[in-house]
């Protein structure tokens, strides 16, 4: 049992947490996604004498702790957006976008980083960081572009639906192979396979067949008359969700995976239950406190003095993202023409959090060196800023030559 | 920089929290406050293997900050709820039973513990654990026999913001007095002048200068016909909330005080700015998710096992705590005839969280001893156990005499 001086404790969340927001303010100024500003916020907090002053060498376990419990929070939100009976929904276009924007900057990253020398561990988790699309931004210049009945906006949210799902799936591999200790191909098979069995099971269990036991009572109280006004008091909606995001986590980190995998699928689930238990309003506050502490944290776990070493790879790395997500996306939608193409690429390219989360689980496991996690934090700041701009020039492009097109519908 | 294992901590916090909201739960399915349940989860962990199998003695301090940051957003809350405005408001009779209500217990208590040969530092903490009254518990069960509108009711609840902030003062002055090295009358009267100075100090400036220059600064640009939508994209309340929430916590303990005290004051200031920066609601959920951690840990720190020796002491202390808090506030109420002051003197009688969280500064500034502490938490869910039953008497003692007497006014 070590003692903490709770005091020094609330003095450094008090110093962080103001100037985290102070930092993202600025950046949702000039129209960058306050995110980065969190990430800027740490890292100039760890590459500075603030770090010592403020005596975070000491206490640095509390905030992964923190950090870790936004991280959660947050992907269980994320999940709260994805619900099974949605995916089912996504027509076939953006499930090609999707499945060709994962598979082509997996593999082109993969290369990338073997054809570089490093392990193959290492590879993977570059690979898996540069997949998940975090297409929040690219929502948010939509709507202010007020373009969101336009086909591209429909098939890029679509394809960012299944995109997350695929993201989960690429984690849950990665990870087990990471943490497996086999090295023929038959193990790493055999882990990926488990990776990708729990995925699908607890999207099995939880989004499909729990909705559906609960409409077929639902269906058999009302044919027996049974007031369904009995219910009223029934469990709070926040509590229980948070103990299913806990426990789910908990078993994806038991079973070897990440916890935010089981965080997901978590919100995934109550995504069905939405009607009944209400949580996403509750979930913004909570992760308006704790998600900048994560950011913080990446910002701090960034290294500025190694990074001019890798300034080249990060980069090419960066280039690879964009290239690599434009290039299968804009295959995937090669069928609605040239310009709306364009458009789904480049608005499938922003990496944001995701990629992060990714390369920080990597870090954590100590299969990822600290350059490496500065460059994916690199291409995901870089993706982010560079999105918005190149998502507007392609809409502006194609609504030049009609701006009827741009209100098509499927 | 220590190295945790993050999906132990997650286990442990999946845990607790499931176990503190079952019990929460049951206590609130029998008509018990769901707090009392909370802590009796944390006494079942603390006291059984349930303690060994989670690995707690090694993380325990990991709880201490969510448990920290549940009871400093606890108290904003409770100072969000406690306007300057309301303070100025509340009739003659509330603030005598306030006064007397805290005067009353508080010598007792103090007389008491000394003359069972403690130190003073230790009665002066557990007299001011008598203090604080936790109304929640009772504005509960007046809302439950919809009789808010009586006098009786107003009353009580007027009294309770006068106590709150008397309470505070109260704390001011015995966290200064037990943190001063000083032992002589004239340098405890320093410390506790310091004391009751930055209450007011904060009190005055936060919840009174600034809504009057607020007033001023707007009543000037109405003037100058200043478009006020321009302000439409301010800052958003609640890390604002969470900002000053911080910083006065941090600067109520850089000044020697209780950083409880600070946030108590940071929610009064933002309750003059309700309409500007409304955030009650967000703190819902934020406590919803840290609240049960603080109370977790109070069980937690509760030795059953030396318990047996202060039985007699706690039940002596709970007596005196019932008796004192009705005598002191019936007295103040007496002008409203015998059987409205019995009412409003059992309403006042509930100590909840409020008389805990005193006792655990007192107990992580090493003054007050281990069962000294089980002895004012068996006091507080003692009293707060018993309130509802003597309430509901009480009102219906009076209402039996007349039902019309019960909606009299003021």
């Amino acid at each position: 049992m070590e003692e903490i001086d709770i005091g020094i404790v609330l003095l450094q969340l008090f110093v962080l947490f103001l100037l985290a927001k102070v930092a993202g303010l600025l950046c949702e100024r000039v129209g960058i996604s306050s995110v980065i500003g969190e990430i800027f916020a740490g890292i100039i907090v760890g590459n500075t004498i603030l770090f010592q002053w403020l005596s975070l060498d000491l206490d640095i376990s509390l905030f992964e702790i923190l950090s870790e419990l936004g991280v959660i929070f947050l992907l269980f939100a994320v999940g709260l957006e994805t619900p099974f009976s949605e995916l089912r929904k996504v027509g076939k276009t953006a499930t090609t976008v999707a499945i060709l924007g994962v598979v082509v900057p997996l593999i082109s990253g993969f290369a990338l980083i073997m054809a570089l020398g490093h392990t193959q561990t290492e590879a993977l988790f570059i690979a898996a960081a540069m997949v998940a699309t975090s297409v929040g931004i690219t929502a948010r210049v939509i709507k202010d572009m007020n373009l969101t009945q336009t086909i591209e906006s429909r098939v890029i949210i679509g394809a960012a639906v299944i995109d997350d799902v695929l993201g989960m799936i690429v984690l849950a591999i990665v990870v087990g192979v990471a943490s497996g200790s086999g090295t023929g191909i038959l193990d790493i098979a055999l882990v990926a396979s488990e990776g990708i069995l729990f995925v699908l099971m607890v999207i099995f269990i939880g989004s499909f067949l729990l909705p559906k036991a609960r409409k077929k009572i639902e269906a058999r109280r009302e044919s027996n008359g049974t007031c369904v006004k009995k219910e009223k008091k029934g469990i709070s909606p926040l509590p229980l969700a948070i103990v299913v995001c806990l426990g789910l986590s908990v078993v994806a980190d038991y079973v070897g995976l990440a916890a935010i995998i089981g965080a997901f699928l978590a919100g995934m689930a109550f995504a069905e239950f939405k009607d009944k238990w209400p949580c996403e309003e509750d979930f913004h506050p909570i992760n308006a406190f704790l998600v900048p502490f994560f950011f913080l944290y990446v910002g701090l776990s960034v290294d500025v003095a190694s990074f001019g070493d890798v300034l080249v790879l990060a980069i090419l790395v960066t280039v690879l993202a964009v290239a690599t997500k434009y290039i299968g996306c804009g295959l995937g939608a090669r069928k609605l023409g040239g310009k709306s193409a364009t458009i789904i690429g480049v608005g499938m390219v922003p990496r944001g959090e995701v990629g992060i989360i990714v390369a920080s689980i990597g870090l954590s496991m100590a299969v990822i060196s600290d350059s490496m996690f500065s460059v994916v934090v690199f291409m995901s700041m870089a993706t982010t800023i560079i999105a918005p701009f190149l998502l507007t020039w392609a809409f502006k492009r194609k609504l030049g030559d009609g701006p009827c097109d741009g209100e098509r519908t499927d």
